[in-house]
């Protein structure tokens, strides 16, 4: 499907005056569409909302949101890419304050993971790329990730689904697309997102669900010896839901009971 | 004049798909244009060829070089902006083995700075946006400048030409969009640059420059105390040359001879 930029179809091009290019300055979401619907819409247009606050990006985000839904309307299924940067401008950091943020929605298909992933598990890659302590970018799906490119060139072997980033200070943060959660004592772990990492709608999503089950959450920075004791592991998004981890380096956990059922709620709330 | 997109003429549009604008996922150059001539052309290359090689983009610096040339002699006189991508790819922090990287050549006026920045000195403005300290990316001029979109949206003041950027550990490493040198008892003093910062092309060719003058260079942490025991401070790029540092907060310091001194040789530099 055609691309739409600023509303209007686009024959894939975009300004190159575009600051999305020139500095990685804006944000994006991923979207997973079905029937026409984009999922966790809410979280998502919330998330971008806090992105282009910090970043003092003036987006129209009633407009961004009609459009979202009209073009998931027009896919009917697959994932939908949200990118909003500052707009246009001249050469030099300095934005001018005429320019209008931008909005560009681009589709894809169905993401394609092997079932086994979320029925087995998967085997997580140890990334040597650490990721750096910016408290100003902190928790953003913002367009500079070159972290992230570096992290995923380390390995070709699809044997690993994901890849395990930590901290330049050693703490474990997240894979390299999914958030990162440990089970321990029945209680729930994932890393305080102050320092880097990016916040993740799924990882919201679940945080909500847990404290409406009763289940103990706990929002934390997560040490390398906190993994290793972990009871169980489990990576997630917004596109594929929750994957069990079954082995990282020499480490292995079982599939366990509080994955499989968080598992079963990220289902229904990637369906329709 | 017309942008350039692998070396055709491109109508200011670039591909929706390019990792330049998905991820950051590529370098840049900025080059004075003077008669048909880059400038400190073979500075710019080095360092995008250092980039590219650490970045693992396999570009034709060949190519990109009789590119840059050609395009400099259609300009005349102004900015040159050379973009380097990593290219398209699907969606995904995984590049495509076959993708191709993608050049974009942009011109810009002349830089229109006060003749008074270089003459009388400038105001330095103390940002509080600090830079992350990464290593696997740092001295490169790569397309994730976030931080420096957040350090120049501080100061709208036209009273402050340029601002002072420290890591997030409190060193003093460089300006916004220039390096900074310190003079203290005839030395010269710059930011090593191997956790953050941008190894800049005037900033290069001022070390060698004063190693043939026979002037004591130490590239080496700075902290603030050093800033402001310095008796000489100044910034530099490959655009503007050098201006003189009069004023930072409550710190003042003179224009230096060392200062003049580098002065002139980075005008001759940026001579044809």
């Amino acid at each position: 499907m055609q691309s739409w930029v600023d509303g209007q179809p686009a024959h894939a091009l975009a300004s190159l005056k575009d600051r999305g290019l020139a500095y990685g300055d804006g944000l994006f979401e991923t979207l997973a569409v079905k029937a026409g619907q984009p999922l966790l819409l809410d979280l998502h247009m919330q998330r971008l909302a806090q992105g282009c606050s910090r970043l003092a990006i003036v987006a129209d985000n009633t407009v961004i949101r009609s459009e979202v839904l009209a073009y998931a309307q027009a896919m009917g299924e697959g994932v939908l890419k949200l990118i909003v940067t500052r707009g246009d401008s001249l050469r030099g950091y300095s934005a001018s304050p005429e320019a209008l943020p931008r909005r560009i929605l681009q589709a894809s298909p169905p993401a394609a993971y092997p079932e086994a992933n979320a029925q087995e598990g998967i085997q997580l890659f140890d990334c040597a790329t650490r990721l750096a302590e910016q408290p100003l970018l902190a928790g953003l799906k913002h367009l500079n990730r070159l972290e992230q490119v570096l992290a995923r060139a380390e390995w070709q072997d699809p044997a690993y689904a994901e890849g395990l980033m930590r901290d330049t200070s050693g703490r474990v943060i997240e894979g390299v697309f999914s958030n990162l959660f440990l089970v321990r004592d029945g209680s729930l772990y994932t890393a305080d997102l102050q320092r880097c990492g990016v916040a993740g709608v799924m990882r919201a999503a679940l945080l909500v669900e847990a404290e409406r089950q009763g289940i103990a959450r706990h929002v934390t920075d997560i040490s390398f010896e906190q993994l290793r004791q972990a009871d169980e592991l489990f990576l997630c998004n917004s596109v594929y839901g929750i994957w069990p981890v079954r082995a990282f380096a020499e480490l292995s956990w079982p599939v366990g009971p509080l994955t499989r059922k968080l598992q079963g709620i990220a289902r229904t709330l990637l369906d329709v």
